[in-house]
């Protein structure tokens, strides 16, 4: 077996000790004959599993008892539809700020339920390549949406807004645990596991309690945030594995990285290697403005098309893995999530010095 | 170690040899030096993983090209509330037969929803321990909609109603992929996979293709299922574990079990020790009607609530769990799905029978 570093932008790396412990108590989870894939949602077992997550989250993230901390599936594409569903009332509007791909995705959704939307401000004039620096809120909105980290474009908020007391409503999908925020001011978080927290297939929610007011009383049921408050996250079968990664990769994030002051520090580390490189080199240009650049994903171009080709292919072929764009725009692409450690980003760096060298 | 003989009504057993396979490439999946829980869902190794899934659950129910094979999200509670969102137009009405728990909350989605429904035919009148015999359906309605099998009731349809022409729309959660039938009949298909087809936070969805030009364009995008059949079931991230893990089974079914009419045959021998064993007990009594038991869930009540709890206490320590019933309806429930062996029902007969001889 030979483990390589692996830089894709989601799923993304776990921690190597937490598949290790996965992989030993996989046919028999904590002494009860039964694969954490075969216990019950009802029992003992799960349930100790399900709230040490959610206790974690609000330690690791300082939650107060007005937050409720929620797993569930369908992805953040699922949340671009249930935020306006449950709390963006008919007659009231939400603010908006496009960042990019997964922005734009939740204006759609809110727009294709006939909700009224502003965009306050966008990046799309060059082409969301950084974050706007200045903006209007509307001060009726219902809520401020925005993109903590864009995993596309390489760009990420390096403070949050003041929204003047509207609730802030964020898909930190990309960045969520990796550095600390004050979380009074969010309405409600939301972040697809598959990039700092689990395996995909789970949806961490954070959702403050006065925002449950405003679901309707009317929605499906699996479709309110009221559902899931209520039971505990399981009105139905969770989706168990899930949890159960994240829960080990959230007590890895307490207990062996340190908790979230050492994450954060250990992140601008690594991206730090990383920016200077870029800034340095003629041969790599990073395509985000620096201001806005993201501690999560690196992105950059080199001279070429084919020389990307030829960098994507030579880094696997060195053990490192998920380097090339997204397919929507090309180019290269570190991803260097909390569970990516300072030795991939160096050895990553040291082969790109020497890729420049050989090819520049 | 020491596992259990797991009669979980789900999530539940699942093989032996699936379980150690995962285990054993957990951390290197098929030479790529990641885990499954790592890789892209972008990447040739989870293409191949999803495209061998699909072909397999066309080859194994002998589907038509007519059909598509979806892996979504949210459980067949989800499928609730899309069947009728995609499916039922406003003005039109469709046909349910209650027959239980989960059907009765499948008409609630949909009513929630102001659709109109036509309850044909049910069970409720003897506490739903049967399937209705006799209705009538509706000739235009837009579909008629069962559950195949009542986890929680222990009954089951032994064969499939004639609706001449009217689409069929079945949960088939806790039985599928356990017996053939004629698929041509039905319009839409779904199952949660945590009892017949891997861990739970996946949901099979099996439509024909004429059932997708009902679909409204209005819907949130990832409430329709178009989006998913046009996307090969990722247009966004999917839950790529629980889907490689149902991969493996279903590969288990095809190759190991022997396929769909070797697995009936062991599942109704399975189930014939268990109520011939309810048959001739003065001790046991079985609590769904003979001709509408489930080959899958065997519910059965003992002679006192206090004996029940006995019951379920001795067999964990003899190396038997997850006997007791639904926390809605009490007494005690064998679920013997799949890839529950002959030696575990007859390890528990012989429980059973040991148990009456010295409490009864």
């Amino acid at each position: 077996m030979t483990r390589i570093y692996n830089f894709n932008a989601g799923p993304a790396a776990l921690p190597l000790s937490v598949l290790e412990q996965v992989q030993e108590e996989f046919l028999d989870f904590y002494g009860s004959g039964m694969s954490i894939t075969e216990i019950s949602h009802r029992s003992k077992w799960f349930d100790d599993v399900i709230e040490d997550a959610v206790g974690r989250v609000k330690r690791l993230l300082g939650l107060n008892e007005a937050f409720d901390v929620l797993f569930l599936q369908g992805g953040a594409s699922m949340q671009f539809c249930m935020v306006p569903m449950n709390l963006l009332p008919q007659g009231a509007s939400a603010d908006y700020v496009n960042t990019g791909t997964w922005a734009t995705k939740a204006i759609k959704e809110a727009q294709i339920q006939g909700k009224s939307v502003n965009v306050v401000a966008s990046s799309e004039d060059k082409n969301f390549s950084y974050i706007p620096a200045k903006m209007t809120f509307n001060p009726d909105a219902a809520y401020v949406h925005i993109t903590s980290n864009n995993t596309i474009k390489g760009t990420q908020w390096a403070s949050f807004p003041d929204t003047a007391g509207v609730p802030l409503i964020s898909d930190m999908s990309s960045d969520i645990l990796s550095r600390r925020f004050d979380p009074s001011a969010f309405g409600l978080i939301y972040a697809g596991a598959q990039k700092n927290l689990g395996p995909a297939g789970v949806t961490l929610v954070i959702i403050r309690r006065d925002m449950l007011e405003r679901v309707p009383a009317d929605l499906p049921t699996m479709l309110k945030y009221t559902t899931f408050v209520e039971k505990n996250s399981m009105f139905n079968t969770p989706p168990c594995f899930a949890v159960y990664v994240v829960q080990l990769v959230l007590k890895w994030l307490e207990e062996t990285a340190g908790g979230l002051d050492k994450i954060e520090a250990a992140n601008r580390e690594k991206a730090a290697l990383l920016y200077a490189l870029l800034d340095e080199s003629d041969f790599y240009s990073g395509t985000a403005e620096k201001q806005s650049r993201s501690v999560m994903n690196v992105t950059f171009r080199l001279p070429t098309e084919a020389l990307e080709a030829q960098f994507v292919e030579e880094a696997l072929q060195n053990g490192m893995g998920g380097l090339k764009g997204h397919r929507s725009v090309g180019g290269c692409r570190a991803s260097i999530y909390n569970a990516t450690p300072l030795e991939a980003v160096e050895t990553l760096v040291d082969f790109m010095k020497e890729f420049a060298r050989k090819n520049g």
